[in-house]
C-alpha cells in the first residue's frame, strides 16, 4: 500500500468530525469509528462528497479483538497508519456518593482503557516503521479534579498518564504522541440543546470551533521531530482559567 | 459502639501494617484487609499482642459487595468509621507494546477502582456525621507517567483524580480527604529480596521507614480543620526528584 | 555553644509570630527579625514571659550585608542554626498596566530576593554540618498566576523555584527544604480589619489559626531524614480549590 | 501608520533571529533589540536582503524609561504593535553557596524583570485596541527547579507566573498571552562551541532548529481566538522528559 492512512477513534462528535475532515483534505485515507458503521456513514459520505477518501468502521473501541482487527483491516486494506487519533469522551457528573460502579468503570473503559487499547495498537504498527503520531484527547478533567468528578476526571487523568509514559517510552522511537487539553465548550449539538447560555457565547467566539481544534491536531502532525509539543492547552479567549 | 474504628484497606505491605500499628497505638479500634483473613492475621496478632484492638477481614477490595459489606460489618459491629485508609498499589512495569489488556485492567481494578469503591463507602458512612479522614496512598507514578510504566501511572493517577474531585467535594461537607506522595523505596521484604542495591542505602536512611510515612498518615487524621493538608511528599533525603 | 538556634526572618505577622513561639516552647533559642528591633520587641518579650528564650533584630532582609551579619551573630552569639524560617510575604493586586515597576520590583525584593539571601546564608552555616531545616513559606499565588497578581504571583513563584532547586541540591548534602502552602485566609488583625466577611468565617474554623501552621513548621522540622516532605498544602476545610 | 508591527526584545540568539525573519516573511514590520543597535544589525540587514522590513534598535530591556521609548518610537513610527516576543534569556548555573547577589538579581532583572516591562508596555498599547499577541519563551527550568538553577529556575519561573497572570487577565481583553516552552538544546554557536557532544546531536534532528521555534510562534499568534493556546512544549524527539 502506498496510501498514508488515519484514523479516528471516536469521531461521533464534531471535534473528530472535523480532524477526519481536516486529514481527508491533506490527502489522507481516513479511517473513522463509532459504535456502528451506520453511525459514522455521515461523516464518511460527507468526506467523500468533498473529494476526501474516507472509510467507517463499527467498532466498540473497549472490545480488544475488535480493535486489533480494525488496525489489522487498516494496515492491510487501506494502507500503513501515520497517524491515530484517539477521541472518546464520557464526561458525566455524579456526587461522590451517587456515582455507581457502572458509572465509574464504564467512563474508564471508553475514557481510559480503549485509549490504552489504541495507543498499544498504534505503538504496534508504527514502531517497526519508527513512524506516526498518536494523538490522545485531553480536557479540563486531564489536569484537575472537581466536585462531582470523581469518575470523568479519574478516566482523563489515567488517560494523560498514559500519553505521557508513552511519549516518554515512544519518542526516541520516533513516535510522536501528544495530548492537546480542550480546556472550554465546544460548537456541538450537544452544547447548543443543553447548554444554551453557554452555546450563546458562539457569537464571541467564546466556544471552541471543531475546525479549529482540528487545525492544532494537524499542526502537532505536522511538527518537524526535532521540535515536537507533547501537550498544549486549547481554550476561548474568554474562557477563565 | 461508642468506639472509634479506622480501616486499612491493603495492609499487606509493610506501610499499610505500620498505619494500623499507628492507630491502635492511638486507641483506634483498628481493621484491616487483604485478599484473604489468613494472609492478615499475623498483623492482627501482633496489634493485639501490643495492647491494641485489631480485626482482619478478607476482602477483595475490587468487589462492590464485599466491600459494601465490610464497611457495613464495621459500621455495627466496630464502631464509626474515623478514618480510612487506601493502600494498594499494583507496581508493574512493562512496555506498552508488551501491556496486556490483563495487565492493564488489573493494574486498575487494584489501585484505582478499588480505591474508588473505598472511598465512595467511606464518604457514605462519614458524610452523615460530617466528620472523618480518608486517605490515599499516592507514589511517584501519580505525578508523572515515564517509559514502561503505561499501566501503573494510568491506575495512580486516576487515584489522584479521585482524591482531588472527593477533596474538592468532601471537605466543605467536613470529611478531610488526603493524598500523601511516597517518592522513594519504602523498608519492605520485597525491596530487600528484588533490589539489594536499593536496600542497602537503608544504612544511610535512604529508603523509606515504614514507621514515619505512618506518623505523616496519623500527623494527617490529627490536623484540626483550619489547616488540613491535602497532598504532600515523603521522601528519602538522598532521593533524587 | 551548645544551645540550638532557630530563626524567624518575617516574624512580622501572626504566623511568624506563631513559628517562633512554637519553636521557642520546645526547646530553640529564638530569633526573629522584622525591619526594625523595636516591631519586633513585643514578640520577644511575650515568648521570655511565657519561659522561652529569644532575641529580636531589626534587619532589612534585602540587603545582603545585614543578613550575612545577622547569620554570623546568631552562630557566635546565640548558637548553632538548626532551622530557618522564611516568611515574608507581599501580597498585592494591581491589574498589569497598573503594575508600576517600584511595586515589581519592591516585591520580588521582599518575596523571592530575600528569599535567596536567607536560603543561601542558611546554607552556608547548615552544609559544613550536614544539617538543618530551612522552611520557605509558599501561598496560593506560588503554584498559580492570577488575574491581578502579576508582580505577587511572580515573586511567590520565584520563590518556590528557589526551594526546590536548593532541596535537590542540599538534599543529598543532609539539608531539608521545605515549602509548604497557605492556601486560605489566616486569622490575622490584617484580614480581620480588611476583610471582615472572610474573617467571619472563623467561628467555622474558616480561616487558618497560625498555630495549626507552626504545628506543620514543627511537624517538617523533625521529620526524620529518610520521609522527608517538600511540599504541603494547608487550607481549611471549606476553603475552595 | 497602516503597517502591522511586531517585536523581538532580545534578537540576540538564534531563536529571536529566526522569529523575526518568520514574522517579516508573513509580511510584519519587524523591530529587533539586543543591548546596542550594532550588535542586531546583522539580523537587521539579513531580513532586508530577503526582502522584509525591519528595524533594529539598541535597548537596554531591563530600563523602564527606555522599554516605554522603545514601545512609543514603534507606535509613532512603526505601526501599531500586533506581535510582541520577549525572548531573553540569562541560563546560568552555580550551586547556591556560589551564587552571588549580582548574578541572582541580574538573572532576575534579564530573564524576568525585563519581561515584566516588555509584557506591561505590550498590554498598555495593545488593550485599547483589544487585539494583539504577547509571547514569553519558557524553558525546561520554568517549571522545574533544579540543583544548580536557584538564579535561573527562579527568573524563569517568576516569568511563567507573569505569562499566567497576564494571559487571565487580558484574555477576556482580546490579548493572547502565551508561554512556550523550550525543553532542549537549540541549534546555536553557543551549543556548538561550548557543547559538542550536545551538538552532536543535530544530525539526527535532536537538537532543536530555531526555525522550527518560529514556526510554533506564528502559528500561537495565527490562531482564532476561540482557541487559543497558553502554554505548550517544545522537544526533540530523543530527548528525555
Amino acid at each position: 500500500m502506498s496510501h498514508a492512512a488515519m484514523l479516528v477513534i471516536g469521531a461521533g462528535d464534531a471535534t473528530g468530525g472535523a480532524i477526519a475532515k481536516r486529514f481527508a483534505r491533506e490527502g489522507y485515507r481516513v479511517c473513522v469509528t463509532r459504535r456502528t458503521e451506520e453511525a459514522v456513514s455521515p461523516l464518511v459520505e460527507s468526506i467523500q462528497q468533498d473529494g476526501g477518501w474516507a472509510r467507517g468502521f463499527g467498532c466498540d473501541a473497549r472490545d480488544e479483538e475488535a480493535m486489533t482487527a480494525l488496525f489489522d483491516t487498516i494496515e492491510q486494506d487501506v494502507g500503513p497508519l501515520e497517524v491515530v487519533v484517539f477521541n472518546i469522551g464520557a464526561n458525566v457528573m455524579f456526587p461522590i456518593r451517587e456515582t455507581t460502579t457502572r458509572v465509574y468503570r464504564k467512563v474508564w473503559e471508553m475514557a481510559a482503557f480503549a485509549g490504552f487499547l489504541a495507543g498499544r495498537e498504534a505503538a504496534r504498527v508504527m514502531v517497526p516503521r519508527q513512524k506516526g503520531t498518536i494523538i490522545f484527547t485531553g480536557a479540563t478533567a486531564s489536569l484537575r479534579g472537581s466536585s462531582g468528578f470523581s469518575a470523568f476526571a479519574s478516566a482523563k487523568f489515567a488517560l494523560r498518564a498514559l500519553a505521557q509514559s508513552m511519549a516518554r517510552e515512544l519518542g526516541p522511537q520516533g513516535i510522536h504522541v501528544a495530548h492537546p487539553i480542550i480546556d472550554g465548550a465546544i460548537d456541538t449539538a450537544f452544547i447548543r440543546d443543553n447548554f444554551p447560555a453557554m452555546y450563546a457565547k458562539k457569537a464571541q467566539d467564546g466556544i471552541l470551533n471543531p475546525e479549529h481544534i482540528a487545525d492544532s491536531y494537524w499542526m502537532l502532525h505536522q511538527q518537524p521531530r526535532d521540535a515536537w509539543t507533547h501537550e498544549l492547552d486549547l481554550r476561548p479567549w474568554m474562557e477563565t482559567f
